[in-house]
This record gives structure tokens, sequence and C-alpha cells, in this order.
């Protein structure tokens, strides 16, 4: 597919659309549009031009202009995406949605939001909270994800245990199409069977399919109590094989359990100038439990409590007040971020496997680690099975080096995934990324019918090219 | 679209693929495939044979079949569903997966259980009980319908309000497309981001984009307690108005709102020759909540109970314990089968609205009601806003009349649901019997997408044609 560049003529339509001071063509307004939170330099790429829209309309207008003309359209949201889905990979134009992020209204009648795709995801449960409601789909880059990026990647998070991802709360969206068309999909209803799930459909669609401009969210009410239990291990076996017996042998749904290994803690402390009991312990589990009464989640975190201890834990923490609860999810939130300060030169994996292996899964990891001489520190959502290995250059490699070891491990690790009945990412995407890796864990007639749905509505091949297919 | 007839060559092959004694043709045996459950005759048709294929590769090998003469295919489960959606319209071929009936696994460890589509709802919930799990989305037939029917339909039920319905629970399916081809979705996995999300593109497509030929599910740990209030107004707007508040006031999030009026609980009850105390109620809410705590279950329907009496209840019963638990929804359940004794002229409908506006909705149906001279008892899910109204035939009028005033009762059903920002089918689906209404709730452009999804996966319109579409 050959695209046509953004002329001066096309610059110029655009600013009739969005008026002059929402298009930007300076090579420095657009550095900041070329990358996402990938931490890996060969993902970025310029775009020609970045609008800012301020309603649905001008970006119906904007798509019509580029698909007529044959330009690659790029959506974005804050940027914080983990695999390249908003980096602008054929150029063209970027369609950022920062300036439209209001929230329409709070319906506390149906307990749902309105938003438009910009509104950054804690703003909602802030305005939200002294209504006694919250939103429960929200990744853990909540202070900085916009909404709409949310839905793009289909995030997950750290309460997916019992609360499930962000599809689950989204009951209504407008989306303009390639070809500029604007649809509603949903609406304030929570069930729904009209024709096609076309709703889902675009909801993890990474951008390619068209730009989500209004959500519709399901609000639940904020539970009133809940309880954090920091659990120590000597070792990430004993630690992470405890996770499906949680489930299995309490019968208790946690909010969220949590793993971190010994590396993965200590970097994050070190980067927050924090200080967790960690010095003896292999690995952490951190498991929360909520609800609306304080004796029954306590109830609760004592049976899971003892069921560590029976089964190996060196020390169980309890986190029963607000200080002591945001440490601790502070360490597990930062730890992204910390091992971008230890090594630039990294590749963040978002593995998926059944929790029923993903003790032996962790020892392979490891395996793999020793195999190519890197560390892999591992941490993440272990109780959906989504784990954030982390593959970190060894700093005695040269990046040549690294560059070509970064391959050959994602292959070893993606093929264990694959035998496990696991996948390559549970909340991160494919972007630009993975589409190398597709083929690894999705089947050629599954890829068939993706592309043939993505030719049916975007047959220009327009709207962000370059993400999920190779 | 022109069809080709099932020619004696055809049968021929059929019964090469799957054996003499699963292919039929004799018209006795051909006749119970002809309706579903939807109480209309208008919607009945006969196949030209009917086949029970045991595996999926039969089911791969009869669909390549039918592709290459053009003979239409429509799958078949128990044909308990309430839209025409198993119903051969064109003729053709109906592949039953009632031999397709094995549990195949069941997982305590990951929590699943793999399934074939032919499996009773009710049987799967009846093996796992012992292992203290359960299915949380399955719909009020459970006694009869199959696994995959509720996925084809995406079924709801009684317990949405707290448990949402049947696609949150479905981890990944194996589908038959139109072409043979078979693809596998998903996996045990409680996150997945791979691409677009064919799997619930799949769920709740009506059997329209293939046949789904294995299932794997989520289960969840089973509550230990549950209580019902059966909660008696004086009329209709009572109750309804009460529904939004329930949550909202309390922040309680019960498992189940039904709400049946008195028109409704009279039937049921004649029909099983029950007695409620119904006799001075106008309308009812039978509401349950349940948990693992048989304290906090207790208070939590303390709670709503006061609230109900705060709002103007003319009594709240409470049910805590199984048998009573069971003659009550045993009532709920059967409203349907009692008023199709009471009348097989009706028109059984499945609206759903905001949960804020059903009271102003149930008013304008009982002017609906009044203008046309017919019954339109209500009764549903009022939690979810998802009612059950039920055109019923005068019967003082011809049944010409009453084909006339049908048209024009759900003309006026759909344009009121529209208006209030819900659709025409919750739980139901749209089938052969919505079919033409589908476009007073999508938009033009919603179909289009909906149609170029459909054709880019069944070019030649064999897989269950004449559902959702015109």
């Amino acid at each position: 597919m050959k695209y046509n560049p953004v002329t001066h003529a096309i610059v110029e339509k655009l600013k009739e659309i969005c008026g002059e001071n929402y298009v930007f063509t300076d090579p420095e307004k657009l550095e900041p549009y070329s990358h996402d939170e990938t931490p890996a330099e060969q993902f970025s790429h310029l775009p020609e031009v970045v609008v800012m829209p301020i309603k649905t309309e001008q970006i119906s207008q904007i798509m019509k202009l580029a698909n007529k003309n044959k330009i690659p359209v790029t959506p974005r949201g804050a940027g914080s995406g983990l695999s390249g889905g908003a980096i602008p990979v054929c150029g063209g134009i970027i369609v950022s949605l920062e300036k439209m992020n209001k929230i329409l209204e709070i319906d506390t009648q149906n307990m749902m939001v309105t938003l438009e795709p910009g509104v950054i995801t804690n703003e909602v449960n802030e305005k939200i909270e002294e209504l006694g409601l919250f939103f429960a789909g929200y990744p853990m880059s909540v202070e900085t994800c916009f909404i709409g990026g949310n839905l793009a990647e289909n995030a997950g998070g750290g309460r997916a245990v019992k609360y499930g991802v962000t599809d689950r709360y989204i009951m209504g969206i407008e989306v303009v199409l390639p070809d500029g068309e604007i649809i509603t999909l949903g609406g304030k209803r929570v069930k729904d069977v009209t024709g096609y799930n076309l709703k889902q459909l675009f909801i993890g669609s990474e951008g390619t399919l068209g730009i989500i401009t209004r959500v519709i969210i399901k609000l639940l009410p904020l539970p009133s109590a809940k309880v954090d239990l920091l659990v120590l291990f000597k070792d990430i076996k004993q630690a992470i094989s405890l996770v499906p017996k949680i489930m299995t042998e309490t019968r208790i749904i946690p909010t969220s359990i949590e793993f971190m290994d010994q590396l993965s803690v200590q970097s994050s402390c070190e980067y927050l100038n924090e200080h967790l009991p960690y010095q003896d312990a292999g690995a952490m589990l951190l498991i929360e439990v909520d609800g609306n009464s304080q004796k029954e989640v306590e109830r609760e975190a004592e049976i899971i409590g003892e069921l560590c201890l029976k089964h190996n834990a060196l020390e169980v923490y309890v986190a029963d007040n607000y200080t002591t609860q945001e440490r601790v999810w502070a360490v597990r939130r930062n730890i992204a971020e910390a091992f971008k300060v230890v090594s630039p030169q990294q590749s963040l994996e978002d593995i998926v496997v059944p929790i029923s292996v993903i003790a032996e899964v962790v020892e392979e990891i490891q395996a793999i680690a020793k195999k190519y001489d890197i560390l892999i520190p591992c941490y993440g959502h272990a109780g959906d099975g989504n784990l954030h290995a982390t593959l970190v250059k060894n700093p005695d490699h040269s990046y040549q080096k690294w560059l070509e070891i970064e391959h050959g491990v994602l292959m070893d690790l993606y093929r264990l995934v694959k035998a496990k009945g696991g996948t390559i990412s549970g909340e991160h995407g494919i972007g630009s990324k993975r589409k190398d890796y597709l083929s690894m864990v999705c089947s050629e007639t599954e890829i068939k019918v993706m592309k043939k749905i993505k030719e049916a509505i975007d047959p220009n091949n327009i709207m962000n090219p370059g993400k999920i297919f190779k």
C-alpha cells in the first residue's frame, strides 16, 4: 500500500477543519508524537502533521479528507501505551484526542458516565468518588492514560481478578469510521443483543478500525472496605504456585493478586526511596480484598493470610489503612518506571497463561534468561495469569548483540507461552511491537478473518496502518 | 440470493460424512426442526434435511459441501430460542448439535469447563455444584437450553444484574466457518488482547457467521448464602420506580431484581397451581442477594427490604430457605409458558431501556395496550431494564385483526423504546422475528458495517440466512 504525503494543501484543509491553532507541523512540536511508552527507540516514527480536534464532526471531516487522499491517520490518547499503538509508523496525520477531554455527564440514576476520549482515567474516579461510585476497569497507568486509549487497547490492570477489564464496563461508544461516517453503538443499557456486537469489535482494535469519540461507562458502588496483604515468600515458585490455590481453596475471589519478584521490588523501592520488608524475600504477592463490610473483608483477608502461611509464606503483612495501602501499591505501580531507569534497553512483555501453569512458566522464563545471559525480572497480575516479564539488556553486551538476543528471547518466550495455552498480550496489545509475532499465537485462518474485517471497514488501509498485522 | 435445493446426491454425501443414521429427510422427522419456542406460527419453516454430526470435522465437511453447492445451513441447539434464530427460513440443511453433548473437561485448577455445544446448561451447574463452583451466565430456560445456543444468542437471564450475561464467562470457542475452516479463539486465559476480539463477534451472532463447536467457560465459586425477597406493591409504577433506587440508594448490587405485574403472577400461579400472596398486589419485585456470609447477605436483604417499605411496598416476604426460594422462582420462570396456555396468539417482547426510565416506559406500554384494545402484561429483568412485554391477542378480535394490530403495536413499542434510549432485544435476539424492525434502532451505517462483516466471512450467504438482516 502506497500512501500520499501530507502536502501543504492538505495542511491548509486541516486548518480549515480544526482551526489554525489546532494543526501542527513544526518538527519540535511533532517529536513528542513520535513515540509512546514502549521502551525501545526502534519503534519511534514522526508524523507529518498533528491535529487536535475538539469535536466529532471535525474528526469525521479529517477522516473523509484522509480517505479521499490516501493519507494514514493514527489516533492518539495520552501516549502511555506499551506496544507502539499510537506511533504513526507510516507517517501521515496524528489525530490527538487531548482537547476532547470533557466529562459530559454523570448519570447517578443509571450509574453511568459519558466521557470524551481524552479524559484522564483517574479524573473520572476522583469526580465520582464522593458519589460513592467508581469505574472498575482501569489500568495501572490510571494517573496518565486517557479513556479513549484504554478502550482502544482494552486495557487491563490490577483489579481484573474480581472486576474484569475495560470492556466489561463500556455500555456505549461513538466511533468515526475510516470513511468519516459516524456510528453510535450501544447506549445506557446493560443488555443488548441487537445484531452483531460491533462495540466489542472496536474495543481493543487498537485504533485500526475507527476513532472512538465518545464513551458511556457503567459504574459500580464504591466498596466501603478493603484490606491489602503483602505476603513474602522465600522464592518465586512458592509465591506463584499459591496463586490458583487462593481462589480454588478459599473460594474467595480477591480484587487483585499481584506478583513481584525480588528484583522488581528492589528496583521499585530504590526508585521511590521506599522501604518494604523485602530483604529476605525472593518474591511477594500483593493481595487485595474488598467489599461492603469491614468485618467480612477482614474475615476473607484472614482466611487468605492463613492459607499463605500454611503454604510456606515467610510473613503476611496486613495493610488495612489508606496510607500503608498506597505505599505498597505505589511500589507495585512503579516497577516499570524503575526498570526504565535501570536500563533503557529492555523489552517489557505482557504474556498471559492459564493460572494453573504460571509457576512452571515463570521457572522456564528463568531458564531462558540463563540461556541468553540476560535478566528477566517478572512481576504483574498473577491472579489473571498475566505477567510482565521484562527482558533487560546485560550491561556487558553490545547494543547490536542486545538487538540480536532480543528477537531470540522473544521467540523462545512466545513459543513457551503458546505451548502452555497462553498468548503474547494480556493488556498491552500487539501494536507495532508485536505484529511480527502475531502468527505465533493466532492461526492463519484467525488472522485471515481479522484482515477481512479490517479490509471491509477500512478498504484503503488508512486507519492506523502498520499495527497488529505484518 | 438464490439457493440450490438439497438433492438426493447431496443427501448421500451428507450420509457419507455423518453416517446413515444421522441424516434425516422424512417429513415427520423434519417437523420438530421447523420451529423454536417463538409463539407464532408464521415463523415456522421446514428444513430439507436434518443432520446430527458428532464431531467438529464432520461439521467442517458439511459446511464445505454446502458452501460449494450454495445450500443454506442453519445450526440448531435445543430449539428453545425466542426469535426464530434456529428456524431454517430458507430451507436447506439443519445442523443439529444435539449429539455433541459431552462435558469434555472440568478443570478445577483454572476453574473452567470445556463443553460441546449440545450440553444442556443446567447439566453443567449440577455437575460442578459439588465442587463448589457455578456458571453464572445462564438464561431462564436453563433446564432445556443448550450451551451453544446460549452463545449464539448471548443469552441473558435473571442474574445479570450482578453477574452479567453469557459472554462474560466465555474464555474460548472453536468455530466452523461458512467455508468449512475451523478456528479456535481465546483459551484458558482471562485476559487476551491479541488482535481483534473475534470471540465476542461470534458470540451473539445468531449462527450467521459460523457454528460454535466447543466452548471454554469460566466458573465462579458458588456463593454459600442467598436470600430472596418477594416485595408486593399496590401498582406497577410503585414497584418499577423503586428499581434504580435499590442500587443507587443502598449501593448494593443484588443478584437479581425481577419484576412481575399482577396478570403475570396470576397466570403463572394458575398454571402451576401455586399460591403466592398476590391477591392485593398490582405488581411484585423478586429481589435476590447472594454472597459468602449468611449474616452479610441477611444484612443486605434487610437494608433492601427496609428501602422497599419506606417506598410504599405493601409487604416484604423473605424467602431464606431452598424450598420457598424455588417456589417463588418457579412462578417467575413459568410466566412465558403460562401465557402460551392463555393465548397462543401473542408476541413475547424483549425490550431493554435505561433503568432510570423503566417506570415511564411501563406506563406508556399500558397506554399502547389501551389504544389497540389488547392486553400487554409485563414481567422480566427489571434490574437490567429488560422487560418481557407480552402482546396478547384480544379474544374478541379475529386472527386477521390480530396480525394487523401486532405490527402496529410493535411499531409503537419499538418507537417508544428507541425514544427512551433503549433497544428491541436484550437477550432473545433479532432472528427472523425482529429483522424487519432492526433499522428502527440501528442506524443505516451500523447495519452497513454489520453486513460488510457478514459478507466478508460468509460471501455466499449460506450461514443461517434470513436472520438479523431484512
